[in-house]
């Protein structure tokens, strides 16, 4: 301890955390990708307060959220607290601006959510959420294009082999009406949404525990919802089953729409699958809903969900207003993305590095630096004429490709050393040669 | 009111906003272009908790910042507050982070922050920061780069007659030194700093009443920071009054260096402006300060500003970490751009809408809106078949600047019809010309 006011330890709360270059540089490009995406759909960004009146964030939740709220009493003595999805903030936003918005409205939110979660799972207190919705129109074009962005943004990312699970509860609905179990929907839902987990019997069991399933009827509904095939032989088949039903058909012809656009779209078919099992979301989603799964990390679980719901904002609004959207999970997508080896080259901060070779040159080094940047690529000039080794030391750990050396001799000569620290070998460049070089070593 | 649950009033905290598109997209791509500058240079993202404990957040603060801080105790006891600036936060990350993360080191970090403050005079309680620094080093490259930073973002975000203008604390502390004033410096330059605010003879009258200087001493403090001319005519004259003295002449020579680089970037002249009137940050700045206006709208005030300081993390470690960085103003960036008609066609969510012309084509309509994107096109394909006026305007008044219509008869051809709404004019174009065509009308 010196003799001055003792030192502050420096550490972040539990739960929360830093993000280091290393960290903040991949998620970074990751939602740059992912906003390009938003934005070639004609999706535009809005943004909401982190702090809201306590009042309408907790006007929907359970006492669940309640409790994982930092809540507390400002300076003016409101009751606040910081939001915990960005759903809610939605809703409150677009009950309060969709009059001038206009509809149908179509947005992306990307921004950090705060909940005071249970820490032992890995899990985070402060976390970035990814919205994007239609809101304002019951037409399948925008469940359709949901999907479609869905691929796109994990195409964009690098993903390779990957299968949105599509359903529509009507499909769902229709099924249990047809069978005479309407009422009893939601128990049967809650059961059916387990099946992944805890396998077909189970689920048959608790149906006809909790909900007064008779067990042929419990074999149809399992039997119906785990029918295999192609996506077209799936819609075949529940055509034959329950397209007599109303509900079930208005289902099934957008599952139909939905197979059609992916076709035409030239995505390819494994891409998509239709899974009659998944439900989601059993008090909100009431047509599409979606999961996406990676085939190489099956385990992960679905990192984009969502599906189409009946009324946004009714807790702040008499106005009706249904949509479509998904949450896309950038945390699991990054993890997704280190283990299957797409983050790499994304850790580097610069393309060049320029060694400070005498001080008296920085001039020199400050005008090359720049033409490299005009040109678009991305220069580190080293502050301090320091020696070599330090330097390309710097350069390497940073894992900056490209060093660039220019001492006296090369000066005198009009050339730089352009040593590629990938496989340390040294070429002499011109300096007219310098710009079309470096990007051809990229 | 309904005979449901009361409606909650959807409202924000006063202070506090949404962002809808019309905010959320220009702000977006003025963060966007800044970013892409912060890159070019090889500087790297990082970000830091919203919430952290109390402690390391008052640890510097006087009871200003204290007041308005966002502070409570969270649901396991600790006391917590939200950030009240970029800066702090960085140097608990720097005394916590720096060890493993290698010096110098080049980070910038945008991010919101809170601050209960007075609502008055169009403050907000949340506003976005935006900082870049690069710490570990005493090299005046890392001042110059800085100053370069700072000229390519304005020139980025389209800016044309701007002016940075630096002063070099040394160069003041030697002029008052010279004067034997030295342990008058603070007040001395408390003074100073409102030279601009109520005029020279206040100044000296200031002066004169808190830190002793006789009239004469005053009257060569001001002469000396207002001296007039180019750039190398106050540094010459700076040479001739105060070169004799060491620090001084440090500061002079580092100015030197600094206008020497600019001249080597190719950057005008009249862009950087050396102002030995300025102080900034009293406590904190201890060499080159930088302040940025506007010329067509000087009233604004400085819209990026920083300095040299000698130890950023002292409180929360031992380690010495002198830097330089600085701040950009990006609510008051925005305002100004939107002033100077810089925003203009930030807004159109899509480049190209497509009319649905009937249902029963959207898989048509799907195709040619992803050929587009594939070429680069922000598309917005319209989600239901309405009748084509309500399309057209609503395309119209999202600002998107060409519609793409393929009715029946068009499909039948080959071709579509291309409606620029900017003029109203109509042209049919063959689809495998649409591509081209499109993209040399934007």
């Amino acid at each position: 301890m010196s003799d001055k006011k003792p030192l502050i330890q420096p550490r972040t709360l539990k739960g929360f955390r830093d993000f280091p270059p290393a960290l903040a540089m991949p998620r970074e490009q990751m939602i740059d990708k992912v906003r390009t995406v938003f934005r070639s759909y004609g999706f535009a960004p809005i943004d909401t307060p982190a702090l809201e009146y306590a009042e309408i964030l907790t006007g929907k939740g359970g006492d669940e959220s309640d409790k994982q709220m930092y809540r507390f009493t400002d300076n003016g003595g409101r009751d606040v607290a910081l939001r915990f999805d960005l759903t809610v903030p939605f809703a409150r936003f677009a009950a309060q601006h969709i009059g001038q918005l206009g509809t149908p409205f179509k947005r992306y939110h990307v921004g950090p959510v705060w909940r005071g979660e249970n820490t032992q799972h890995g899990r985070y207190r402060e976390f970035y959420q990814c919205d994007f919705d239609t809101i304002g129109t019951n037409a399948n074009a925008a469940d359709i294009e949901i999907a479609l962005i869905i691929h796109d943004i994990l195409a964009a990312l690098g993903f390779e082999r990957f299968s949105i699970h599509v359903n529509h509860r009507l499909v769902l609905n229709g099924l249990l009406a047809s069978l005479g179990l309407a009422e009893g929907a939601p128990a049967i839902l809650r059961a059916l949404d387990k099946l992944a987990k805890i396998g077909a019997e189970k689920v048959a069991a608790e149906m006809q525990a909790t909900a007064a399933v008779a067990p042929e009827q419990a074999r149809q509904i399992l039997e119906t919802v785990q029918i295999k095939g192609s996506n077209s032989e799936i819609l075949e088949e529940l055509e034959k089953k329950i397209g007599q039903h109303e509900r079930a058909a208005t289902g099934i012809a957008n599952l139909r729409q939905l197979l059609a656009a992916f076709a035409a779209a030239g995505i390819p078919e494994n891409r998509l699958a239709l899974d009659v099992s998944i439900a989601r979301g059993l008090d909100y989603y009431t047509g599409t809903v979606y999961e996406t799964l990676l085939d190489d990390l099956p385990g992960i679980g679905s990192i984009c969900s969502g599906g189409r719901y009946d009324d946004l904002a009714s807790l702040y609004s008499k106005q009706h207003l249904p949509g479509v959207g998904a949450s896309l999970g950038l945390d699991r997508l990054m993890a997704a993305m280190d283990e299957l080896g797409l983050l790499q080259d994304s850790t580097a901060p610069a393309d060049v590095f320029v060694v400070q070779f005498t001080e008296e040159s920085l001039a020199h080094y400050i005008a090359v630096s720049r033409r490299l940047r005009d040109a678009g690529l991305r220069v580190e000039l080293f502050p301090e004429a320091k020696g070599m080794g330090k330097q390309l030391k710097y350069a390497d750990r940073k894992g900056i490709p490209l060093t660039l050396i220019g001492g006296p001799d090369e000066m005198a000569k009009g050339v730089w050393q352009v040593k590629d620290l990938r496989d340390g070998v040294s070429e002499e460049v011109g300096d007219g040669d310098l710009v079309e070089y470096l990007q051809g070593k990229l």
